[in-house]
């Protein structure tokens, strides 16, 4: 299994805070050692770290975490292979373009025999069910909205109905971003919280590391963070629910009501 | 313009010594400073670290010059904008993924007038010629291939045709990677050596740097390096000519003789 977190804010900000204590989990408190993998979206612009050492001995997490790349949308991801080998091609996140953007998806689950025939433009490289599970989300969504982005409710009702499908090999927890909105797919472990204004202090779980916000915030500022596990001790997590498919949009979530009972 | 640099391998090496000097051009020894980006194939993995700063001042370019990632394929580019503003978007190298591999893409030149109607699944997220010149050599691929990924001649003779197409709107020097081989199309500026046994010193132009490649490597050890300008003052770099298509494959440049009439 594996672990995810992902950020949405409605101004750039840097995830150093929560990553710090993410990445500890890559085999220091806990044994997501089989690669890692961020991705940081700016305007357009996406930029993907990946590697398949442990976060604990790559040089590449180590710059992450010293480096304050400014991102509304970012998400990560530390790997226990169950499904494909530990290699570059089977990290997550992975990235495919569609309709002019970059898409970024990474997992969390295993899925059992799923096995869908892909006859469109997304192949997988690697060897992961995820992978596969991705490059089938962005064929079914090309295959119904051809080369026309739909508006943000038709994306979201069509994203539904495929983590449904999906969803029924097997756990597919999942975070998926576009740069303009995030999506959260929750079947087993997937929680977030908003920080917004006022904004306090939140101490690590997995560090004995502590941030105050109001230091580094103005009071327009809001981040959503998403993750498998809390990532702080002192703050109110929200358990999204099984089948649950969130969408974060400058720092809010949202369940857009006209298409939640498609 | 931009300056290009590349290396084919038989054997996954680094290339700290050659990037050394080819970032220096980002605004030391040159002025192309917005932007850079470096591309790692590693298998059919493959590791891209772009950055909007230049060379000199991105951290990202401090971890690529310090940290010895082997590759047998690999692409880098320090852009100075003619088209396209200096946005992470207009970055290069271009990844995209086709027939289950990722192909990587860097671009030095400027077309005039170049507009080709695409209306296949590859999309230029930013705003240059060079991106939009990518996306219509996969789309063209895809056109003639399907999804069945062609033997490595009929791929050869695919993109020497739609190079020749393109090279038509303006100055055409690329380099492009699918992992296996590495292909080199000269318009005005490129140039390559073949480092092999008996190796030797390699003094850099950009910076009073030498290495002796006989102390790190093997006997059956065989690097090409492709570059816009020579890198090395001490070493005989072997011009390309105008609209010649090379493919590097295992460290060994080839000019497939069955295809070069097509």
């Amino acid at each position: 299994m594996c672990q995810l977190l992902g950020m949405n804010c409605n101004v750039p900000t840097d995830i150093c805070f929560s990553f710090q204590g993410f990445s500890a989990r890559g085999g220091m408190t806990d044994h997501h050692s089989d690669g890692w993998g961020i991705a940081f979206f700016e305007g357009k612009g996406c930029r993907l770290f990946i590697d398949s050492k442990s976060t604990l001995e790559s040089p590449v997490a180590d710059l992450v975490k010293h480096y304050p790349i400014r991102s509304m949308n970012v998400i990560a991801h530390i790997r226990k292979a169950t499904q494909g080998l530990v290699s570059l091609e089977n990290c997550h996140p992975f990235r495919r373009e569609l309709w002019g953007r970059y898409w970024i998806f990474a997992h969390n689950g295993d899925l059992k025999n799923f096995r869908p025939q892909l006859d469109g433009p997304f192949q997988p490289v690697g060897t992961t069910d995820s992978e596969l599970a991705f490059c089938y989300l962005l064929e079914k969504l090309r295959r119904e909205f051809a080369d026309r982005e739909p508006d943000s409710e038709l994306l979201y009702a069509a994203l539904a109905r495929s983590s449904a499908e999906i969803g029924s090999y097997g756990e597919f927890n999942y975070l998926l971003s576009n740069g303009a909105r995030l999506y959260a797919h929750c079947a087993t472990n997937l929680c977030y919280l908003v920080r917004k204004a006022p904004f306090s202090e939140a101490h690590l779980v997995d560090q004995d590391v502590t941030v105050d916000f109001s230091d580094v915030t103005t009071l327009n500022d809001r981040v959503a963070v998403i993750a498998t596990k809390p990532l702080t001790d002192n703050e109110t997590w929200t358990v999204i629910q099984p089948a649950e498919l969130l969408v974060f949009h400058m720092g809010e979530a949202c369940r857009p009501e006209s298409v939640r009972r498609v």
